[in-house]
């Protein structure tokens, strides 16, 4: 497991860098997921079940990035899948061409499918575009229903949402219906699916739109 | 309850005007707390406890700074404390100068304490001194042991963390010693509280530090 060391990258437009990463990519066909969630939600968890849930059928490479540390690359490791942790110098965010970095040290001719772990944030990394072709975010059921209410701008930003952590259902106040309300307000055509990385339920969903998406 | 729109401080050092507040306030008899976590950490809920607990003693103002709505000062208007909810513009973070605004709305000739309630997040809010005498912040069961790994700067930063929603804790894997080795590496001289806001466990200990601060 490498670690490298990622800096704000000096560019004249990150959307303009992102467009062409993921043209980049699509024609390598990789396939590239923003995954974007708080700290603590469970992104690490939900990976390393989803790369041992698909392993026979696509070679997926995992990009994770944070502050410090190196936590989450070696608990991905233990998946058996490539990983890579990417530090952002302090920085709350990930843009495109610090993505473009860490997709250089992979061996994107062996990799179907790379997950950027994003930095554990629902501010920063919603306001730049990582390259990926599709961003993905979690809400975890203990953070509680009223996060689209204070974080709009990163649920109006995803494909897809993925209520986490469904097996605690019973020990936390959390409305499923207000919260896809909330959500679908912001982002009508976003996918949401309920899901548990610790027991499987509602895990195949995800795993299935992982598959029709691959490039 | 009234909402307020903060913009980014033009000033020539936040570190000056953070420094500068505290000074005010403290000739004021106003302490002045920030209080960080991860979104869905529970700072509104461990916030609306601790002014039940201690509305016979001191008079509590909150300031709930947050990108977008109104439902944590509604909340905490819930429990007749004072508060103000502050829009950041965005912004993840809340600097001297917001604070400063922001304080400027409430009637602090009849208040003991001010807690503001900083955006969640544990990167930004950790890089800038908010003109808060004391910096406490929130680390829930949920969110997992390996925080202080990842976010140093936030840990290394606080007078006081609370670890919460233990009441929680059989149905998640979260090591107290490694949290409380890792916190103390990084700043040894923290105080560290386990409350749960739910059942009023160990909020004692966190409310007799806050009546031992008292200007």
């Amino acid at each position: 497991m490498k670690i490298i060391e990622l800096h704000k990258t000096i560019s004249e437009s990150n959307d303009k860098d992102a467009f062409e990463l993921k043209e980049e990519l699509r024609k390598q066909k990789v396939l590239f997921i923003n995954l974007m969630s708080s700290p603590g939600a469970g992104k690490t968890t939900l990976l390393s079940r989803t790369i041992l849930d698909l392993k026979d059928e696509m070679n997926i490479g995992v990009i994770e990035a944070d502050i410090d540390s190196d936590v989450d690359a070696l608990k991905i490791e233990k998946t058996g899948a490539l990983s890579i942790q990417a530090h952002t110098d302090g920085m709350c965010h990930v843009d495109a061409g610090m993505s473009k970095k860490a997709l250089d040290e992979l061996d994107l001719k062996n990799i179907d499918l790379v997950f950027l772990e994003n930095v554990g944030n629902l501010i920063c990394p919603a306001e730049y575009d990582t390259g990926a072709h599709k961003n993905v975010m979690i809400l975890s059921i203990p953070e509680g229903d009223d996060k689209p209410l204070k974080y709009p701008l990163i649920f109006s930003k995803c494909d897809v949402l993925l209520l986490t952590k469904i097996d605690t259902i019973n020990y936390f106040n959390f409305d499923f219906e207000k919260v896809i309300k909330r959500v679908k307000k912001l982002n009508p055509n976003i996918l949401i699916f309920p899901v548990s990385s610790k027991t499987g339920e509602g895990m195949k969903e995800f795993e299935d739109w992982l598959k029709e998406n691959r490039l």
